[in-house]
């Protein structure tokens, strides 16, 4: 891949094209007071970004400007298991007050919580303050008891794109996603192995931004 | 701008130039057992894109792959004023309980407090958990007692990037920065014009990872 700022006159070439089309590269030379050989290789670089097509004894066509794509591409390169966080797991039976000394500590959001290491919740900062003001006794209930519960989670798999992952955080409005992988083929239980939050998200859009 | 995929001969071209430089489109032909003409076009699209520089009388040198460059030039082009959300806002004298309950019902993690319509201070929902863990009286104690006040926020201008913004969301940890606009000249006193959380960048990475 390359990028190249387009010249003056290969944009009036296009717009040429545009306007005309088919044109042979006789024509547009003519249009621009020009000889066919001096476009030549302004008509060769524009073909072969797909720019214009050449169509032979017909002329040039237009055929669109490709460059939002590369980022596009690029995005869509990076994949969860590239740049998920080490995820931050409890078990069901924890006391939601030992659950928010954990989160504390931890300095995470949400935590992921499993039935003998399968994940079977999740728990958020909105949900520890929902519960505290409904005045639960915090020492007393676990957990399990107040998590949003699978089949209700959404997750992603360690070889989903990082623009899934993206795509439902935002679809959703969560702010984390468990990364899981399958612990047999039933697709019902799973493992967590990662974490992937808008803070995952932000820093690549950061790396992207300055070009690390 | 455009984007073009190399073809293979273009990337033997490169490698060719890197490790003889400087090198004549002479003796680049006869390494590839072509004849100058051929690589006419093949060269004149490495040199107008930068990556390689022609010297007359003494060949080609290999300068550089631009092609990254372009993602990171799309990402400073984002401005904070083109994607900011609506501030969410409280004065210094209401309740923590009164504030806990407009955090729910606008559905955001931060709020921002203002001193008579100056922001002072900023309310996550990690100090709202440790304000209630600590058995303040909720419905007593204004919550400008327990936010982080002025001059210890980080915030940006409509006119900053999201880059900036990013940035400044990664290194100081937080999840929203209040936007500002100064009140008069002394740089002291802002009022709060948006907002922009991780949640604004990851809808920005689906935007472009989407081509939208």
């Amino acid at each position: 891949m390359m990028v190249i700022q387009l010249s003056e006159r290969q944009e009036k070439i296009i717009e040429i094209v545009k306007g005309n089309q088919p044109i042979t590269g006789e024509e547009i030379a003519n249009q621009l007071n020009l000889t066919r050989s001096t476009l030549r290789p302004d008509l060769s670089i524009l073909t072969m970004s797909g720019i214009l097509d050449a169509r032979p004894r017909v002329g040039y066509f237009f055929i669109g400007k490709p460059s939002l794509n590369y980022i596009s591409d690029e995005i869509k390169s990076i994949l969860v298991e590239d740049i998920k966080s080490i995820p931050v797991i409890l078990e069901e039976s924890t006391s939601i007050y030992d659950a928010i000394v954990f989160m504390f500590l931890e300095d995470v959001g949400s935590i992921y919580i499993t039935n003998n290491g399968i994940l079977s919740g999740v728990i958020s900062r909105k949900d520890i303050i929902r519960t505290v003001m409904g005045g639960t006794d915090l020492y007393k209930v676990p957990i399990g008891v107040i998590m949003t519960r699978m089949p209700n989670i959404i997750y992603v798999k360690p070889k989903d794109s990082v623009l899934t992952a993206a795509m439902k955080l935002i679809e959703h409005e969560i702010d984390s996603l468990p990364v899981v992988e399958g612990i047999d083929n039933s697709n019902k239980d799973y493992r967590v192995v990662g974490r992937i939050t808008k803070t995952n998200i932000t820093r690549i859009f950061v790396e992207l931004g300055n070009n690390i």
